[in-house]
């Protein structure tokens, strides 16, 4: 059992420690407001205090340096074969902006933690893959597994690129890399499926 | 400057600490045996008692949990169409085997350091990408960036399915998973290559 927490700071991060801790062990449809509440020692108003809805306390959480609505923000409206090109787009343009650091210190310190990566996954599932694989051929499993692939392209052209900085593919310039980024997400997307059960 | 160390594991250790800072300051070959025995503060001597060369001091470094020389022994005698699916086989039995959590513990911990990533990204280049990119398409950058590519949808494959364990691809069967993975890599390796200059 935790020390009960004294000031107001002290307690909100009372909530998002014991909120990691569950999400992490239970998942998201798992774990109730109430729950976090009793793990972190506090009242549950105190937690609706803080956050609107367990949505906000999951986000706060996984503490992503960016908001995935407005990165995804218009891809309801591309055709499915310019999906690819969409996201190849948007991640490349948040890597070469202002948030580089951020998101590769929040990239390192997630990867290296079991919990945080597990609310990562969940995260990423629920609030991007959703809508990439939003009308995509098949299946809801076979969308799934699409959105998973193409999510496994993207996280290790992310991690190549810049934060492991793989040459020459760190160096490249960031339109070439788009560019090259973009078919591989596509074919995961909307080409053939092999071996899918 | 450090404390001189005394014993010999001290010692041992205090020269791969040495050595894991200047490479990854100034990569593998700008750094001679020479220069990590006096950031050691040892004897030049003690090094070549410790490590047969350079590569080895690398090695020991990066602290890599399999040798990537048995991890592609054989990849030279397949049809160039079959590299994707040897990579893809390769991958997915290192990480169904026992040696999965140390592999896991290695990549957490490696991408957590700036230092020992540029470090791994430059062992992946010069003994896994120069073997994998041997007699691919095109000229030598066009090899390479292929090669990192290549590397780029490994990486993140590993990541999401057994690290981060995003789903559906982390439940998937292994078959299943290497039949997905084989046709990204081989795409990147011998497929058309957009946008490169």
């Amino acid at each position: 059992m935790m020390a009960r927490p004294r000031g107001p700071s002290d307690r909100r991060a009372a909530i998002v420690r014991a909120a990691t801790r569950l999400f992490a062990e239970d998942g998201y449809d798992g774990v109730s407001l109430r729950q976090i509440a009793r793990e972190a020692g506090v009242d549950a108003a105190l937690v609706h205090h803080y956050f609107d809805g367990k949505e906000e306390l999951f986000a706060a959480s996984v503490a992503l340096p960016m908001n995935p609505e407005v990165l995804l923000s218009g891809i309801d409206e591309q055709a499915l074969a310019e999906r690819g090109r969409f996201v190849a787009r948007a991640i490349v343009r948040l890597w070469e902006g202002p948030q580089r650091h951020a998101l590769a210190a929040f990239f390192r310190s997630t990867i290296s933690s079991t919990s945080r990566s597990r609310l990562l996954a969940q995260l990423v599932r629920r609030r991007i893959l959703a809508r990439v694989s939003d009308g995509l051929p098949g299946d809801d499993a076979e969308r799934e597994l699409r959105a998973s692939m193409a999510a496994s392209q993207v996280v290790g052209f992310m991690l190549a690129r810049y934060i492991v900085k793989l040459e020459p593919l760190a160096s490249l310039p960031a339109d070439d890399a788009e560019r090259l980024l973009a078919p591989a997400i596509q074919r995961h997307l909307t080409g053939p499926l092999p071996g899918a059960s």
